[in-house]
């Protein structure tokens, strides 16, 4: 076992003592998951996924398939289109409830059922077969293998589908939905009942972590402002009624399922996921939210994490026979750029007059816009022998 | 004026023409504030103001004290004590919506009326004096200057205050607020007729950027605990029911208020803010979102953009006599840690067995805790010959 | 012309000047509907019909089936199973609303869709054809001839019922609706697609007025019981969030559908009916609601009508040999048996001790039973040579 | 004890069992209250108060005087100022419950605090001694008896009113109140800290069931058409989220109040009232709603009861020599006009064509307005000969 893989042991193994919640009981396949089963896995820039626990029990993706159907519809209709028939406002209800918009008929966001039920229906396809077809293409160019069916469990979401199948009728009675609602709820319960591990759902985080490129697969599945839409929706959306405890507690963008799934990601960084059926109140993973709120605080991960002391740019000054050279490595940000035009003047005051003082950022692992655009604007205003090169 | 300073010119005059909206109409003050003022501040981390339009316009601040009113009672009474009295939850309603929490007439977060008042009840002192005293101090230390009330203004939203008044009782007949329901809504009043200009608007949110020490003063005003806190809660419920589409479209926390004030946080690079008096239908600044929002965009400061491509560590490999040094600067994130350790790697295959390697990390601007956590459990599983000095 | 349909008709035509609201405009048969017929009719307790304006014009029955399926449902499922499935609470609502009771699901009464739907899913059958013939049938006995459902208002009203559909899933979801959600609600389009005219609406309230039996038929169609159950809760909620103002201005059970019908009944009096497509924001035929409220106002027949002086009993004094015979007559009430107890006792103190007084109740029309009990139990005080005879 | 106080007790004894509830607990004068007391009063046409159980214990009326104020409101203000500021539909809400119509903010219904707090604003007077003033002289015209308010539960009513001052703040914010909130509030609850017994609330109960004059008195308090608004919105409203239920089951226009009062009306009939402190869920007294249900049962009382054989008139038929004279007595209604007609028209057939029939009305107790409306149209179709006697 890996160093970091033994780290995500310790805070597994910390968590199995939580015994409260139950699973799901509204269907027999899921009220009949063993309640001990624990799996925690996370997936880092370079695609290596490091699970642990019963890391290859597999299970239905349930709610967890909503930010990656919606990140379909986002990449087929566009974000405008897609606001159209959904909103992004958290409801402050539960995941089942009704929460239209008055007047429009518009679902709260995409998060909750009846959201979750107008993306799929913007889902190119007339059809059961088009419209699964092309969600279980995309989640498993997220998962980075192909996904499947659990048939069963299909049919089992179907019999007892009412609720959802009332939300559609209300959809469709208010033009949210304008086609066949059969097709429309039977494409939503065969997304809801992919069959997943813990693994591919910690590298479908890492894909929307990554600005929509599976880094085990290398390929791109979205585009990133397609990832950066799913993720700020899930930010404010993605936990139903906890959603803003969540954030203050955790700080990460994430989804939880009925099976006991949970995935989150921290941008630019990493995806992480863990599997446990028992569930809390408001229908989330007991120890899943453990592991993964443990994990992010030992981590640090947190989103809303302010710093005192900014980051500055790994600068390495070069004397040459003309005058300097500031060598920038690492990532530049606003806040390292002003330190930077501070540097600069100061090599200005203490230079002779002719020397020449270059900045050369070629050697940047990432410059920030506001960065970059605030260093040119200060060359601009700068004699010439000050010279930026990008 | 300086290249900066230009850009943020350009941003503002772009949105002069914007001329939709109303000023708030519910007392004369801002009834009569002339809707044709317009300003924009930005100030980043080495304190330095930036700010074009009319800047040096005084206006009360109303709704914005009540993220830093949050942070004193925070500060006060730490988070667990202010979360029994309200909760972090989006209320998806306007802003003076009754939204108690059915049970324990909790509101549902402290950025709608009834959850700021909530608030203002937990900051120490039992008379307005005492709480208006301590709250002064504590916005007037996150503005780096001394702000007063503007009497005029408090008499008429005490005057015209029946909602809060009504908001407060319904608070302490669920027993949120215990004391005197006047004490609790005239200090409100007092808070929300605080003077400011977009000027101390930007310095206050730079304040939080920076983890709460106010980047101008030099002063730690809250804990970085504290700033997070405040930021989270202003990510998901700051601008009421468009809190969501604002997170989705501008990616920044941020709270605004009934008189036109607009502030924005882009965590550890800089706080902004705006200022104009005509209102949207949600009771925001219509040019101050579209100034705010514009310069988001074009400085590229969305809170979830993600990137495919991840920030590599600055590293200088230094040749000694013994082995190498690998030098590392500026930001360290947990991918750049899974860089260092596959050039780590490589260096050992490449090197004779009884050459050492160093990394040295002491001269980072700032390390990840979860890059460190990594580079450390890296370090304890290879042979004694590779050293990390922290 | 008799003299009472003269005055019905003065009540028509006054009204006939009202052009404001619009016809329902959902499905091309309502939309289409001539605004310019009018038509009003009303039966007595001898079944008479008497009718004026257009009122051999067919329209379909829509909401005002409402209560005679309830009727259906009281009699084969009796009381208590019925409130099992659906409350009695007005619901403050429109009639479309979701209103379904926290926990158990109930919709709010039986006068609003979701409650109604409930209502037609307790009627025996399980199918569409069982389940439509049992409704005809009872209701074709309140109108006292065979009705017929229009087949293309059933088409028009099943193409576009994604509300109604949504509403029996809900149900369903619930377990309020058991079986078939297709059969429910496609039985409930073809009861609202039953075409009458205005003169079967009034033989249909007569015949709640007169406790069941049509009065012109003859034929006993309800149990008395199941006529009060249904005229009490078209009393709280026959007119939706219009009912308590309708109460308060009208004083008559009533109930309006969005064909432009409405029926109204004074109990043990007579039952009305009007007809006129144009509908005002609740959802009532305007000038029908007009000519109903006229007519009960003119004719005095408020529920809550309270009376100073009380009605006594027509009481005829008989001097015979052996005393005195008190002929009753008339219908007495509990306050006109106090005045049947003050007579007897000035006669006591009157007549000489041997004398007799008999009081015959023989010839009452009707007698109330607290008007009996009083009387009996006054009688068993009395001593012997007075008589009771009933 | 005469036989119907007996008959009374028997239904008190009845029920003396039931021990399910608990008093209201949120002020000791309230929580302190002795769980064994049982009262039950009723009276008749003229003036007889029979009263059983503990009669003369004495409790405050709560929102019993709810209806009574409404009353005063209405006979200051006329019926459409009254609607103006206060709605008159269920609001199937707590009694408590918030309850103000979008818009207008217009509390649904006089019962509800909000809805009563807006009618005792209605009260001439800008002071509570002016106001309380007019409200004790009303309600004392109402019992008989002048009535006094028990200050220690007015101050304890006073010091626990948070949420009603919230209400009333909210109603100052919509502009339903105008004046001082403070004024409104002590008035409101001095009016709840009425004190009464069982028996003033059965004579308060029969002042409305006989059109607004007092039996016991004699005095008028207010107009027929006050009293029967007044049992108009108690019907529909009267027994909070439980009205719809009580009508279906009692029928009876009713109130109570939290200190377990309970009194009700059968219009024209009699008044009845209970107490009993143990309160339902509903906040309704569990033995004062048995007490009232069993005797309206018992005693055939409900509202919406219909009949098929409906009351004819009593028909004296005197031979004179010009032909016959037809004496009607008792009540008359349309049902019996009907049937006097038929006669009538028998007689005609059956007599020589110059023989003159005379139809006696003037001994009628009664005539229902219906009745006499169709009686003197028919005899206008008629030959010269027909007379009417009015």
């Amino acid at each position: 076992m890996d160093p970091i893989t033994a780290l995500l042991d310790d805070v597994l193994e910390e968590m199995r003592g939580l015994e409260s919640g139950e699973p799901a009981a509204y269907i027999p396949e899921l009220a009949d998951a063993d309640v001990d089963t624990l799996a925690f896995a996370a997936v880092g820039p370079r695609g290596r996924v490091r699970a642990v626990g019963d890391a290859d029990t597999e299970f239905t993706i349930q709610s967890i398939s909503k930010p990656f159907v919606l990140a379909l519809a986002l990449a087929e209709r566009g974000r405008e289109s897609v606001l159209q028939k959904v909103g992004v406002e958290p409801s402050g209800e539960p995941f089942n409830a009704i929460s239209l918009e008055p007047g429009t008929g518009r679902p709260a966001n995409p998060m909750v059922n009846a959201g979750a039920i107008a993306t799929t229906a913007l889902i190119v396809g007339d059809d059961v077969d088009t419209k699964t077809g092309r969600i279980v293409e995309m989640l498993s160019a997220f998962a980075g293998r192909s996904l499947w069916v659990d048939e069963s469990v299909y049919a089992s979401e179907s019999a007892t589908g009412d609720r959802n199948r009332a939300l559609a009728h209300l959809l469709r009675s208010h033009g949210v939905i304008t086609g066949s609602v059969d097709t429309v709820v039977e494409s939503y319960f065969r997304q809801c009942s992919l069959v997943v591990t813990v693994r591919d759902l910690a590298v479908m985080a890492a894909t929307l972590a990554f600005g929509g490129r599976n880094p085990v697969t290398g390929v791109r599945v979205v585009e990133e402002a397609v990832a950066r839409d799913v993720l700020s929706i899930m930010t404010s959306c993605g936990m139903y009624d906890f959603s803003g405890e969540w954030l203050l507690r955790v700080g990460l963008p994430a989804k939880s399922g009925v099976s006991g799934g949970l995935l989150a990601v921290a941008p630019s960084q990493f995806g992480v996921a863990a599997f446990s059926p028992r569930l809390d109140q408001h229908g989330n993973s007991v120890r899943g939210i453990a592991v993964v709120e443990t994990f992010a605080e030992r981590f640090g991960m947190h989103l809303l994490e302010p710093h005192e002391s900014v980051a500055v740019p790994a600068v390495r000054v070069e004397t040459t026979e003309s005058g300097r050279v500031l060598h920038l490595g690492g990532e530049l940000g606003f806040a390292g750029s002003e330190r930077v035009v501070a540097v600069l003047r100061e090599l200005a005051e203490a230079l002779p007059t002719e020397a020449v003082v270059t900045v050369d950022a070629r050697e940047l692992a990432r410059a920030h816009p506001a960065a970059m655009i605030a260093l040119r604007a200060e060359f601009e205003t700068m004699p010439s022998r000050f010279r930026l090169q990008e």
